[in-house]
Parts: structure tokens; C-alpha cells; sequence
């Protein structure tokens, strides 16, 4: 029997915003939810003319309305929202919705300081709804088939991991031009945050590390650096890493390197082998055994339930970025319903980030702030 | 102002087919249709099941029955129908929805003899409807900016093309397994009809080399193959190509080719430069100067609009199979629109595959089946 | 106990010309050769300047009077001749040296006809002399590997060879201007033979598929074309292959293909598996199992006593052309060593292309020129 | 004319170790070098056999009766030694052969201290006599190319060095097995020195670095460590960089890195442009403009004397490890016969590596082994 479409809500993600739909697309792509309800901007009019073009039913001024109106509704209100605004909106209006009851899907970073963060994990728990956080490149299926291999030993005891993030568009002062609404707000610390490239991307290289390693580090020395001039906030980060097991890492994060788009790359060193993943060709992940051959596994050959669960085509047909994204909004469908039933949550829906995910982000923020300000004294990591 | 989603029906497809899911996941990520009604299965009990898994309101038994109800139906009778089913049912099933006035979006090959596609291209004309052919692989955006490289001479004068569309996945006899639908009605020509890998790959290299030279062979000579023992219908096809213009070509198609995933390659060389695309790399296309070096383009920062009209995120961010399949979808919508309101077919959705696009292919299977049957004597190709 | 270094004399490959230099950098590479005597010119003085920078002791005007004074010489005359003049003077030349008691090492093709071809090889075996062919690619350890996976069945049975070879620089008519010498000789059917770009870069693409697979066609459908008008020899050849045990292959060889330097790839898809070269990365080979992953086997950590015996560096310290065409003069200094002293040849040696090979590469020749004047009638090749 | 061969002598290489023969083949590749002399092991019967294998004329149990036996001979001692012993020794046997007037070619690092390279390096300007540091590295082609690329500010102004080593056939305690001779001495600190992998790989990686890019770390932030139980010096080392023109990077080297042979890896990201090299595929280099397209250069294409000067064989004839080590004593041999002939030593030499690039790398292990043992502190580092 088909499940009914779950009702969704979008806050932020108006005319201009890249990310509002590719939100759309994900959710759309596997067919469990339904947009119904937005506050796409917090200029009304662009909110309502948003809406429209995104087909969406209820239109709101206010996202505070918003979750009241649709709390207060019968039978039809949404089930969950969609957060994508600036950064500084991701706490208060995740609150005010689970204050309501309803779900939450939130961008990272999950909020612009750990107390936040922690305020909203506290909140979260106490409600008993769902927070995704929208770590997408969690959703390729090769990064969860990768977490496996690594989680069943096929690594053997992890040594070294090596993870970056480079990528160009902030290679010049285009926020001063006032015509890129992206750079406008990722380079302002009162909208992004203290954290700039750190949060925007390393983050991401940060989450991709601990879900693949399952560690997360004991302490960090890291550097922190503005490239372009006038610019409020760090466009480049880099950060040497020691596990609790002894392991090394080194992280890298850029948003200045001439030439990358969006390259997010992971390479994990065991005792037994090393895998390799690059975000930009998701469709493959590299094994290689101590003194052997490279394996190149790929997307829809490998054999592993955990894998095909987020896989949609058949091999040597790619998948990309929004089947990904798409990952998340699937799994967190799986979790709602079973919230809702008051059921345990779907083993296979389990590798989607939490609330939890996002305060281990704001520490590895805190942590790298800190290091950096100490001219790159080892920081120790309070995790979890 | 958004526009209405257009209703599509769907024809085939139920559960256990592949490419039914795809149509529906291709169709819904642009959001510009909404599936309605269906005959999924010539099973009736079957047919209810998956209509009922896939969301569908209004399930048919039958797709003649489906033809008549949707077109009496009071305005939300269906815009267009998805064809999916095996090659045989092709023609019957767009003749009876063009007969009842709605447009088509059909799988390829065509049909499954010329004569019967012929009839179907003058069908659709004298119906003026939409009568889209699933080329899946002329939805990626590189794939339209390749054609664009040839159409404004960055190549020069074309030389060589070379196509090549590689499978294993029919290597051993599966289709005598009983439990892979697939392989069984791809295999007999009571339901393929006469052509096996070339009618069901061979076909889509060869609108591939078409589509982004725009040249189509003047001759050709060809051998099919029938590697595994027992099989029906040929898993193997090789030819030599000669062009109007004095190019010379060569295109392979195999399903025995143990390690292919879905390995569809195209290069075509000119006198100035050439060009390489791999299908299952689709977002990096090869542009190599005669004496020069090879450039990465990539998706997203070629500068094309082309392209652009076919691109949902950003550089870096990896678009895939389902993507250039929502594309035709998008690009349909854009043309059932125009053609429901009069107007004249928007320019950017004109890189859509047509019916004559499918008479083409027929026309190439009949010119392979003839030289491979006069050993591989060249066989003058009528164009249309 | 270290082997004297053999005494090589050297024909052909004065100033200007590529494959002398080559020639001489690969017989010292492995130390068991030292160039002593040359006739490198028709032009006396062209000849004498070229030996000196060389640094060859012994220059002489004219090889037959060189064959004659080298024999004649007490005890310190040359062991072996290099042949690296243009096509038509291999025959005339090696015929020489032969009569005069003395190895041969020679390029490709063997001569301009195949009875040409067939007569030398009647004289070597009389002579019972090392006939050395210098088919580089077959140098490579990766393609020696190759071989021995075919051989020892990892392939399972063989069923489609798609071999290659494109390169660009002939794709203007650069033999007009008078200042490539290469491009001269190497247009002119007087000095090169019937057969241009299939006898150049042709031969090698089908003596690695030959050598890989083990495997030789019995018959072929061919088609020659010269793209560049004035152009008196073949710059293009497409040829369509059936095998014996039935399996098919294609073999394509272009000089005009825009942007190829020297692109020799060979593919073998068998039963079980297949495998992929690409002359120019040389320290890789692929190997992919039916339905699996590809394995990226490196030069050097390769498990085989065949590969380390052409391989001189550590895995990942990369080996290039230079050390595949030492090789040959490495396993021809074995067989110059058993042959004197009556002695079996080494089986290391035995994978070294001899007059044999150069026969069935005139076969070839012979065969595709006789297609292709047919209109690519399939033509019987009776191989050896 | 032709220059006489050099007359080459060498101490360490015998059987058993790698880069004695190694060097051999360089030296003799380009036909610049007669090897005639050796004290090829400390033990006399080894040094005997070894120096009897490789065909060397004079064979010395001691190498400073070498030394002194060579300077003595009359006219037919030998132009150059080539030191391949382990660390320990470089500077003693480069000392005595300075003194005795010869010049010298000798393997990185260049000594175990920096007290003992810089008097190394006084002593060989007091002496007039070249001293060439095996950077094979910079002997590519398309290494010397980059350099250029950067120096003629196609990069525009450098803002991050990302450069890396990683190698894994150190991860298992196989020194202790006593049959690696390479394993043994180069994990023993009495015969490698204080650094282990910072020393062997860490400064190839730094040479690399500060070749290509032109600059020199102002302070570096560094951690090594030791992975393998009971091993008795380093093997991985990381560090952050900070340049004196703002510019940032990390280095990384690692001898336990599962699957990696021998990777040396460079990325260098400026204003305008970024480029790529990775050593195991030499014959291609990576550029990619600011938000544009990557172009892969490839050697024997690239407009560039100073590439031309280290190339042999032309386009997609791939060179390798050899021949960039043989560009070593090519220039090497350039610059003894100007130094022997008082001349000014020819541009075209000038960018082999010497004893001071030997100094510098020995300030780098300096400055990281201080920071290391400080907890990473910055350390300023005194560059020249």
C-alpha cells in the first residue's frame, strides 16, 4: 500500500537562493512529500511571488506565523519543515517549529554557536520530532557503502585520513558587487556567523571524515586565513587532527583555489587498506589494499543493502548531487512516519544526520576558532 | 505565474520494470507533471498493485480502455501518456492515445518494423501532437553543448566518428532464468521485435552520433552477432559508417562486453579539433585541438545556454542519468504547452528526439539487419 | 660473471631522423650493447657527421660494404644490426646482413611485400639468426601481463577485440613542405610501400591485439581512406575482424584523428572477463570480472615472474616507451647469447617479435589492402 | 662533434640495492657517462662481485683509497662520483672525493645534520666543483614546465601549496624482517639519520614544492609520528606552511599509507590559475584557470625550451622515472664539462639541483623535527 505524501513547509529558499530548490527537487524526487506551505522570504512581496513560481499553496510573511498557523490546522497542516535560510535563522526558526510539533529539516551549519546548537539538541530530544540536518553528502550511497567497509574492518585499524573541500567561487571580492545573494550573506559574520568557509564547507569535510571514520577527533591544530581583501570572514582553513586511536588527519578546506568547483575529497588509510571518495565523481569509491590493486568499485555493483537503499538507477546509469539530497529527504521520511506511529526508527533510515551531527560540527567550529586564535595550539575536543 | 502541472498517464511500467520508475522519478523532478492514471500492466490484478505503489488515482486494466476513458474525461483527462512498454506495444499503444487526441512520450526503439513507425510519424503530424522519443542520452547538457561545438565548426569539418555502447549484463543466457522480466522480453523477438542489442542500445548510439553531429550515415556495413548460446536475437552488433560528406565511422554495441556497466562512448574528430563524451562520466566532456591539449569542460561552467536550459545545479555539483531524463520531460512540457496554446515550439526545447527521430532508428536497424544479412555488404541508407 | 656487451651496428637513423635515436637509447639502457659501426645515411657526409655525434667509431658510406667489412673483421666485428631506414630498404638490407652471418634487429613493417616478407623469413631460419622485429608495444610488462592473463584463461574464452591506434600529426599535408622528413618518407608509397598509416601505426595495433589475445583473424572486412587531399597513401583504416573460435573484433588506425598523440589501446572482453591498455598510461592495466569492479593492476606489483622480467623501477616509479623498446634489445641480447653458443633460447626471451610476426603483419597488410579494393568484401586470411 | 663520455665512478650501489642501479641506467641513458670505477659495498668480496656484475673496470674495497686512487691516475681518473650510500655517509664520501678534486653527484638528503651539510656546502664552492642532489623529481619535464608556468605568473600570485607523499611499504615492521637491506638502513637512525620518512620522501616533497613554485616556507607547524610498533624513527610526517608572501600550505608524507606507491602529489593554487602534478602519471600536468576549464598539458606538447630540454620522444610516447633521472646527469654532465673548461655553466643546466637545495631540505627536517618536538609550535625557519 502507498504511504500518503508527507505535507512539507519551506522557510527561506525564495527567487535567487540556490538551495531552496534543490530542496524541492529532493523532496519532490522520491515522491514523499508534498510542498505545501513556505515563507520563502522575509520580503513578502518576493515571499509571495516565490511561493507562486514554486507552486506552493500556503504563502506566509512571517515563518513565526507560519508555524503557528500550520500547527493550528486540522488534519492538513505540514508535517515538517524545510530550513534553508542564512545561517543566523537556522536556531530560532527550527525552535519556533518544533515548539509547534513539527519536524524539522534544517541546512548546516545547524546554528551560528554551540550553546545554540545545544539549546536546539536539548529542544529536539525533549519534543521527539525529527531533525535532519542536511549533510547531502551523506546521502551518496558509495560514502555509506564506504562507512561500512570501514565499520566492518575491511580497512583494518585506521591510521591516517585526508579530507578537503576546494572550491573557487570566492576567489575574488564578488560580494561587494551586490548582485550575488549567496556571496552576500556567506561572507557577513552578523548573517553566516563567526565562521565563513569554515562553516559553509568545512563542516561538511568535517561530517564526511566522522561518518565514514566513525571518530572524531581529540584534538586539532588549525589555521584559519582570509585570502581576499575586505573580506569578514575566513576563506581558508587547514587543520592538522589526532584521533583517541592514535590516527592522523590533516583537513583542508578552500574557497579560493583557482579552478576547483566543488571538490570535496576523502581518503582514509587503514592498517589493511585505503579507500579514496571524491564527491565530484560520486558514482565511484577507490579500495586499495596494502600492496595491491586499486579496486574501483562503483554505485550500483557493490554488494551491500545499505548502499542500494540509496541507490535508484542501475549501474553505469550516474546518479549525482540531488539523488543525494534526495537520500535525506527519504530517510527522513521513513523516520517521520515512524515517529509518528510511535515506532522505533527504521534501521536503514539511520545513517541520516542529526541534531547531534550539527553539535559536533559547532564544537569542530569552536575548536578550529579557538586553535586559530591560539596560533594553532593543539584544542581539545569535548565530543559528545 | 506558475504553470499548471500537466496530468500524464502512464502505459507499462508496473512492478519488477525498470525503466517505469524512472519515467516517473524523470517526469516529476522539474515538477511539470503529475501522474494520474495508468495501465501498468497487461495483468489486471498487477496492474492495480503498481498503480496503487506508484500513488496513481486512476488505474486501467487495459490501455485501449485507458485511451477512450481519459480522452472522454471533463478536463482532467490526461495531457500526455508515458509508453513503456515492451517494443511490440509501442506503435499500437501511441496510435490509440494520438487517435484519442493525447500527446506521447514513448521509450524507443519506434516500433517494431519501419513500416509501422512510418505510419506513426504521419500519425503524429496529421494529429499535431507532441510524439517524444525517450533518447535519454541527448538530455545532458554536455551532450547538447557537443552538438553545439560541432554545429558552429570548433571542430572543423567532421572526419571520424567512433560510437560504442558496451553491456555485460546479457553475457550469460539470463533470460532463460524465468525471473528476470527484463531480460526475457528484450531477448525474444516476438516482443522486441527482430533486433536485440542493436534495437535496444545499438539504436541509442546511433542517435547519439546523429544528434551531436548532425550527419547521419549514407551507408553503412554491419554484422550482427549472437554470442550466447541458445539466444534469440542478436547481443552483438559491429559497423563501418560512411558519410555524405566523406567521413568514415565505426559503431560497436555489445551486452556481452563482461565488465561494462552502461558504457556509451562517443568521439568524433575534425579537422580542427575533437570531442569525447562518456556517458557515464556525463558531467565532463573532452575538447581536444588538433596538435593541442586536451580541456576538461564541465558541466555547469560551459558557457551555453544550451546547456544552461539543461542544467539544475551548480559547477561541481554532479548531475546524472535521471537529470537528462527529466529533461526530455521538461523540454516536453515546454513543447505540449506551446503546441496546446497554438504557439510556435519554444527554441530550447527543440533539441528534443521526435518521432522522426525514431523512424531513423528504424531505418538504421533495417540497414544493419540487411547488411548483416547480405554479409556485410554496404547498404545505402535512404534518409529521410 | 658480467657478459660482454654485444657489438651493434646500426642502418639508417642519421640526423633528423626519430627512431635512430630511440634505437640507440634503448640498447644502452640495459647496458648489453655498445654501438660501434654504422652506415646512418645514404649521404656520405650526412652518414660520417651523424656517426661522430653519435659517437660511432666505425661510419661507413654504404651498408652493403659495411655487411661485407663487419663480417670480414677479426673477432671484433658487430654481433648485430639495427635496421631503422625507411620500409622499403628493410628486405635489401636485412637480406645482407643475414648472408653475412649477422643478427638483425629491425623495424616494422618487415619489408613492402609479403613475398619479400616471406622470402627474408626463409632466409633467417636458414641462417638460423636472431630476426629481431621491433615491435615496441609488446615490451611493455603490463602487455606481457596481458598476454599471460589471456593465456592462462582469466579471461575465459575470448569474444570481442577492439583495438586502436589514432594519432594527429599527419592531419595536414605536412609531407609537402619538405621539412619533415618522417612525414616524407613516410607518404611516399616508393619509400614506404602500398600501405601508409596501415602499415605504420596499423601493424602495431594488430600485433598487440595478436600478441594479447593469442589470437589471429581469419578474416576481415577493411576499408582505407586518405582523408588529406594530395595525400598519395592511406591516412585512415577501418576494419571489421572474425576469429576463428567466433569471436569479433574491429581495428581502427587514423593519422588525422585531431588530438591523439599516440593513442594505441587494445580491449578484450571475454567469458569471464575483460581487460583495457592504453599505450600511453603504461603502468596501468585494467582488469574487470563479469559483473564487477574494475582492478587497476600497476607495473611492478603485478604477481608475475614475466612482468618483473621487463620491469626495471619499483611500482609507482613509472617506465615509459624507452625501457618497452629496451626490453626488446634486452631479450634479443638473450637470444644473440644462446644462438652463438648453441644454446636453446631462454624462455624470458621468447615473447621478442621476430620475422614470423612481421609475416603476418604483411598478411594483414595484404589482406586489408585486398579488402578494401573489394569494397570491404570479407577476405580469408591464411595465417602461417 | 662528439664530447667524450664522462668517466663516472660510484660508492654504495651494490647488489641488492635499488638506486645503484638506478643511477647506472640514468647515466647511461643519454650517453654522457662511462661508469669505470666503484667501491660498491663495504664488504670487499660484495664490492668485487657487485662492481664485476655491473661491468666496472675498478673495483675499490674503501672508498677513500678510491678517492685518492682516482685523483692520482693519470689522465684516465675518473670526471665525477656518484654517492648512493645511506645517509650517514654522504657527507664523508662527498668530502673526500671534494678534496681529491672530483666532482660529485649524490643522493638526498645530503647529510644527517645541517652542521655537516653546510660545511658540505662551503667546502664544494671553495672547490669549484659541482655537486649535484639526486631531486629526481625535477628532472620531469612537465615539472621544470611548471615552474615555468609560475614564474612567468600564468598562476598569478601563489596562495596555497598543497604537496604530499605517500608510499605504504613501510606500514609492517619489515625492517625487522633482515632481508630488506633498503627497510633496514633506512629505519635506522646511526645509518639514516634523526628523520625517517621526513627524511627519505618529506623532502622530495619539500624540493618539489620550493621548485616549482619558487618560494621557501617563512615558519612551518609540524607533527611527525611513528606508526609501526617498535620502529625506531618516523614514518609520517605533516605539517602546515606559511609563506612570506601570505601564501599557505600543507605537506604531508607517509610511508605507511595502504595502497599509495609512490605518490608524490603537488597542488599549487594562485590568483589566476592552479596546476596539478602527480608523479605517477609524469607525462601529464594539470592547469585550470579561475572558474574555467582544466587543459592537460602533456609533455612533448607543451610550447617550452625548457620542457624540450628534458624530453626525448615526442607526444604520447609516455617517459618516465628513468629518463627524469637521466636529465639529472645530462645537466650534470653540462655543467663539469663548463666547470672543467672554465666556462659560465649553460642555462639550460641550471636547474639541477644542488648542494644548497640539499642545505635547504636539511633546515626543513631541522625546523620540523623542532616544531615537533615543541607540539607543533610555529617555527620561523632562517632560508638562506
Amino acid at each position: 500500500m502507498p504511504q500518503r505524501r508527507l505535507r512539507l513547509g519551506m522557510v527561506g529558499g525564495g527567487q535567487g537562493a540556490f538551495i531552496g530548490a534543490v530542496h524541492r527537487m529532493a523532496a519532490r524526487l522520491d515522491d514523499r512529500f508534498e510542498l505545501v506551505a513556505g515563507a520563502l522570504s522575509s520580503d513578502p512581496k518576493r515571499a509571495q511571488a516565490s511561493a507562486a513560481e514554486a507552486g506552493i499553496a500556503r504563502s506566509y510573511a512571517d515563518w513565526r506565523e507560519m508555524a503557528r498557523a500550520e500547527a493550528a490546522r486540522d488534519g492538513d497542516g505540514i508535517d515538517a519543515v524545510a530550513i534553508v535560510t542564512p545561517n543566523y535563522l537556522h536556531a530560532p526558526v527550527a525552535t519556533a517549529f518544533l515548539e509547534a510539533g513539527i519536524h524539522v529539516v534544517c541546512d548546516k551549519p545547524l546554528a551560528i554557536s554551540l550553546t545554540e546548537g545545544e539549546a536546539l539538541a536539548k529542544l529536539a530530544r525533549e519534543k521527539n520530532k525529527l531533525f535532519a540536518l542536511t549533510h547531502t553528502y551523506s546521502g551518496y550511497p558509495l560514502v555509506r557503502h564506504a562507512r561500512e567497509l570501514v565499520e566492518s574492518g575491511s580497512l583494518g585499524e585506521i591510521r591516517v585520513v585526508q579530507v578537503e573541500y576546494a572550491q573557487d567561487w570566492l576567489a575574488e571580492p564578488i560580494e561587494t558587487s551586490g548582485t550575488n545573494k549567496q556571496a552576500g550573506w556567506r561572507t557577513d559574520p552578523s548573517l553566516a556567523g563567526p565562521a565563513g568557509c569554515l562553516g559553509d564547507i568545512g563542516t561538511h569535510a568535517y561530517h564526511l571524515a566522522a561518518f565514514i571514520t566513525g571518530m572524531m577527533p581529540s584534538s586539532l591544530s588549525a589555521e584559519l586565513h582570509t585570502f581576499v581583501p575586505g573580506r569578514r570572514i575566513d576563506d581558508h582553513v587547514q587543520a592538522m587532527l589526532r584521533y583517541p586511536n592514535g590516527a592522523r588527519g590533516m583537513l583542508w578546506a578552500s574557497q579560493v583555489a583557482s579552478g576547483a568547483e566543488n571538490a570535496l575529497r576523502l581518503r582514509v588509510y587503514g592498517t589493511k587498506a585505503s579507500l579514496a571518495f571524491d564527491q565530484e565523481n560520486p558514482n565511484e569509491l577507490w579500495f586499495t589494499p596494502l600492496g595491491g590493486s586499486a579496486e574501483r568499485l562503483t554505485r550500483g555493483r557493490v554488494k551491500s543493502a545499505i548502499a542500494a537503499h540509496a541507490t535508484r538507477v542501475p549501474p553505469g546509469h550516474p546518479e549525482g548531487y540531488l539523488e543525494a539530497f534526495a537520500q535525506l529527504y527519504k530517510d527522513a521520511a521513513l523516520q517521520i512516519e515512524a515517529l509518528d506511529a510511535g515506532r522505533p526508527l527504521p534501521a536503514e533510515s539511520l545513517l541520516l544526520a542529526t541534531v547531534d551531527d550539527g553539535v559536533a560540527g559547532l564544537r569542530f567550529i569552536d575548536a578550529v576558532l579557538a586553535s586559530s586564535a591560539a596560533d594553532g595550539q593543539w584544542h581539545e575536543m569535548a565530543n559528545g
